[in-house]
């Protein structure tokens, strides 16, 4: 075990998860404790732009965690999509902008989750309500959160508070939001040389609802005829994913950032999907207009026929 | 279905769970929400004691709730201890000192808890996060919770914090905290006109393991000998209670409010009980020395054995 608290988001980390993985350990440092900013998976190549940008390392890779670690959750709080060996780790805090699902911990705790777009837009106001000053790192870390999470905040799940934290945070990173935004998304989108098993797992959640567990992918794009090219070999790779970890329902959504849209491609229980969005499944593909969150439209609408 | 947003504690409402309700409402109707505090059981007697010398109402009793009903839960998160009909409910917040179990939403919500002693110490904090003033009905509410969850700060569970607070209030209540505060706790342990039945309901929570149910109720006293008088009528209460209820375990801590110790009644599974605390049952009873906290010091230690 360690001795030091750990501080992570969830598996096939996103830029939230990294981001505010390191931002809780500074604001955490702050107040003196002795914590370390993990990850669970890979650095996207998105979250890469930020890093490289700068000029930080990414944290460490961890798998899994001995009985009683001190952790905390960041971005997250569905065990099934945390590490191995989060049911018997001590759950010391967790903030959050998720519904509240299969968690669960024996002792009082600090959980703090808000209905936002963004982790990071609940440490700014956790920094702010501290009186802790942000320093430029940090701005830039929380602002790059912000913009994936809110795709640039067209995003249902965008608010108020996450556009005017990520507009303060600019000021104090000296970023100009949209140029930098969207250099960060396009370097998201790059999928060249991804394999289709890679490609499926690059922001892979499962969702588990009684006996019935859903694995909802998705990847940002500028072009989804791009990503079409390799179908066959993408629904071979969510065939074999969904035999592997015993899934009834596979959807990858690749989501057209510019247009905001996106295309789903849908194995297993179809059905179950088909009832969910009200609409036929054809060739295992179904085209879903103006949707781009997977928290806010996709998982509550399929979760919800369950 | 209620227009407004109802707000209530736990069943079996204890003094934190009233107070609580009432300070919520007012920091939500300072805000400009439309909400209304409901409590889910009847007003104790040491939470009646503050009523009165508030000179104010309990809050409307209330038995379910409606599909999509919005609410807030305070002092509470597990389903089995809040009001009829919460998994259908729309939960937009939760204020809260416990552990998290038995709890799940299909949305995004506010969730604020804390590891102090009293949810109303976290309300302290949330006013001041505001800078929203506070008001001597208020403070007098949100001390006296203190007061009630830490038995006059002896409680293992009472943290720095609810102590500060409780002072801070104290000066702007213009409240003797230990005069105040003894008298409140007094006027809860006169226990004189409750018939057995009742006894073992005025503050009693359930907590599930898998398929165990275990009941764990309190009740405070000046003299643990008084209430023992009616042994057997209590443990026939309770008897009829689990068979009524399928409880595997009922716990009846008796807690002798000046001494901080607890004579503990056990019913149903006593070899849980027995491990739990490494102690031999005897004639029904174990003497729990030092024991004044079911959240610290009895839920997880049972819950920690199944």
């Amino acid at each position: 075990m360690e001795e030091k608290t750990l501080i992570f988001g969830h598996k096939n980390p996103d830029t939230d998860s990294i981001c505010s993985s390191l931002v809780m350990e500074k604001f955490d440092k702050n107040l003196g404790f002795d914590v370390e900013a993990v990850r669970l998976g890979d650095v996207n190549k998105e979250t890469q732009y930020v890093l490289n940008y700068l000029g930080i390392e990414a944290p460490r890779l961890i798998d899994e965690v001995c009985e009683g670690q001190a952790v905390v959750l960041v971005d997250h709080n569905e065990f099934a999509q945390s590490v191995n060996g989060i049911e018997k780790a001590k759950i010391e805090t967790v903030v959050d902008h998720h519904r509240i699902a299969n968690f669960e911990t024996a002792e009082p705790l600090y959980y703090r989750a808000e209905p936002v777009g963004c982790t990071s837009t609940i440490l700014y106001k956790k920094f702010k309500e501290e009186n802790m000053e942000i320093e430029k790192k940090e701005a830039t870390l929380m602002l790059s959160a912000i913009v994936s999470d809110t795709l640039l905040f067209k995003s249902p799940t965008c608010t108020a508070e996450d556009k005017k934290a990520c507009e303060e945070l600019a000021k104090i990173a000296s970023i100009d939001i949209n140029t930098y935004g969207l250099d960060m998304l396009k370097a998201g989108t790059d999928l060249s040389d991804f394999t289709p098993e890679e490609l499926i797992n690059i922001d892979s959640k499962e969702f588990v609802s009684g006996d019935f567990k859903v694995q909802v992918a998705q990847v940002n794009t500028a072009c989804i005829e791009d990503v079409l090219q390799n179908k066959v070999e993408i629904e071979k790779a969510m065939t074999d994913f969904m035999n592997q970890n015993g899934s009834n329902l596979f959807v990858l959504l690749i989501t057209d950032i510019l247009n905001s849209n996106s295309q789903a491609i849908v194995l297993g229980d179809i059905p179950v999907f088909e009832k969910a969005f009200n609409k036929t499944v054809e060739n295992n593909m179904a085209f879903l207009e103006g949707v781009v969150s997977r928290k806010k439209q996709v998982a509550p609408v399929i979760l919800n026929v369950l």
